[in-house]
C-alpha cells in the first residue's frame, strides 16, 4: 500500500500506524457530525454533551498526530512519496480538527434552538439531508486516503458543488420564511449558521480529497477546476 | 534570527527566504481584506475585481511555498527548531490562503449588496470596525512570526475573544433590525455572512499566533486557554 518502496520494515509500520490513526480520527469526527445533527433534530441535549466531550479527544488526536509526523520526518528523513504522505497527514488532520470544531458548534447551536420549536421542523429535514451529503463526502475522502483512490477524490470535489447548492437553497428558504413570519428570525439565524457549518464541513472534505490527489500524483490540485482534476487523474 | 544554530549559510539563507515569502503572502492577504471591506463600504466594484484577481496570486503563493517546504525538508533534513519553523510555515500558509478566501467572499458579497443600500450604512461602520480588529490581529501575528515575539502572539489570542464579541453584537443588532423592518432581511443576511467571514479571519490569525508559540517554545498551545498560554510563554 505504500507509494514508495523502501527497505525498512519498521518505517513501513510507522507509516501504516500513522495512516490508521488518521482514519481513526476521521471516524470520530464523522461520528461527531452525526451526533450533533441528531441532537438538533431530536432535541436530545445529552448528545450535545457527548459532542463537547469528544471534541477534546479530537483536539488531542490532532496534536499527537502532528507530533508523530514531526518525529518521523526528523528520524526517517523521508523523501518523495513518503514525504508527500506525511505532509498530506499534516494537512488532513488540520481539516479533520476543524470539522470537529464545526460539529461542536452545531451541538452548541442545537441547544440554543431546542427541538420544541416546531416551526423549525421542516428546516431540520433539510439540514439533515445536507449533513448526510457532507458526511458522505468526508467518509469518501477518508476512503480515498486509505485506498489511494483518485476517482473517489474527484467525486468528492464534484459533490462539494452539490453541498454549496443545498446551502444556497436553505438560505433562500430561510429568507422567505423570515419574511413571512418575523418571529422566526432568531431561530432561523441559528439554522443559517448550522447550514454554514455543514457547508464548511463539505469544504474540508474537499480539501482532504485534494491532498489525496497530491499524495498519489505529486500534483497540487487545490486551486484548479473539477474538469482539470479529472483530466489530471486520468493521466 | 534562526532558532537553531547551524553551519550551513546556504540553509540559513533558504530559511530566511522562506520566512520573507510568508510575510509577503501575509501582506498581500492583509491588503485583500482591506480592499474587500473598502469595496463594501464605498460600493467601488473595481476593487472587487482586484480582490478576485489577487486571490489567484494568493493561491499560487500557497502552492509554491508548500513545494519549497517539502523541498527543504527532503534536501536539508531539518530537525528541532528548523523543522518546527518549516512545519509552522506549512500550517501558516494554509491559514493565510483561507483568509484570502474569506476576503474574496467579502468582495463577492459586497457586489451583491451594493452601496446604494443606504439602510445598511450603519452596519457597514460596524463591519469596518470589526475588520479593523481582525486585520490588526493578522498583522500582529505576522510580526510575531517575523520576530519570534511570544507576547504579541498571546495578545492576538486574547484579541480573538474581542472579535467574537463584536461578531455576536453585530448578529444581535442585525436580528433587531430585521424584525423592525423585514424588507432588510436579504441584505442583512449578506452582512451577517460578511461578519462571519471576518470572525473567521480572526480565528485564522489566532491559529497563526499559536503556531508561532509552538515554533519558539516547542509547545503546542492550540487547544489551551489564554491564561495557560500566558503562563507558558512566561516560562
Amino acid at each position: 500500500m505504500s507509494i514508495n518502496e523502501h527497505t525498512s520494515k519498521q518505517f513501513d509500520a510507522e507509516l501504516e500506524a500513522l495512516r490508521a490513526r488518521v482514519l481513526q480520527m476521521g471516524g470520530l469526527v464523522e461520528e461527531q457530525i452525526k451526533l450533533a445533527v441528531e441532537a438538533l433534530v431530536t432535541g436530545d441535549f445529552d448528545l450535545c454533551s457527548s459532542v463537547e466531550a469528544n471534541d477534546h479527544r479530537v483536539n488531542g488526536m490532532e496534536v499527537s498526530l502532528d507530533e508523530d509526523c514531526s518525529t518521523i520526518i526528523a528520524r526517517r528523513q523521508p523523501a518523495a512519496g513518503d514525504l508527500r504522505m506525511i505532509m498530506t497527514v499534516v494537512k488532513t488532520i488540520t481539516d479533520l480538527e476543524r470539522i470537529g470544531d464545526e460539529a461542536a458548534k452545531i451541538a452548541r447551536m442545537a441547544k440554543l434552538i431546542g427541538a420544541s420549536d416546531r416551526l423549525m421542523q421542516p428546516r431540520f429535514t433539510e439540514i439533515r439531508r445536507m449533513s448526510g451529503i457532507a458526511t458522505e463526502m468526508l467518509r469518501k475522502s477518508l476512503d480515498a486516503f486509505a485506498r489511494l483512490d483518485l476517482s473517489a477524490s474527484a467525486e468528492v470535489v464534484r459533490q462539494d458543488q452539490h453541498v454549496d447548492d443545498e446551502f444556497r437553497g436553505i438560505v433562500r428558504q430561510l429568507i422567505t420564511f423570515m419574511m413571512e413570519d418575523p418571529r422566526t428570525i432568531s431561530a432561523s439565524i441559528e439554522i443559517l449558521f448550522i447550514a454554514k457549518a455543514i457547508e464548511r464541513i463539505g469544504d474540508h472534505a474537499k480539501n482532504i480529497s485534494e491532498y489525496v490527489i497530491y499524495m498519489v500524483k505529486g500534483k497540487d490540485v487545490r486551486h484548479v477546476s473539477v474538469e482539470e482534476i479529472e483530466r489530471e487523474i486520468s493521466n
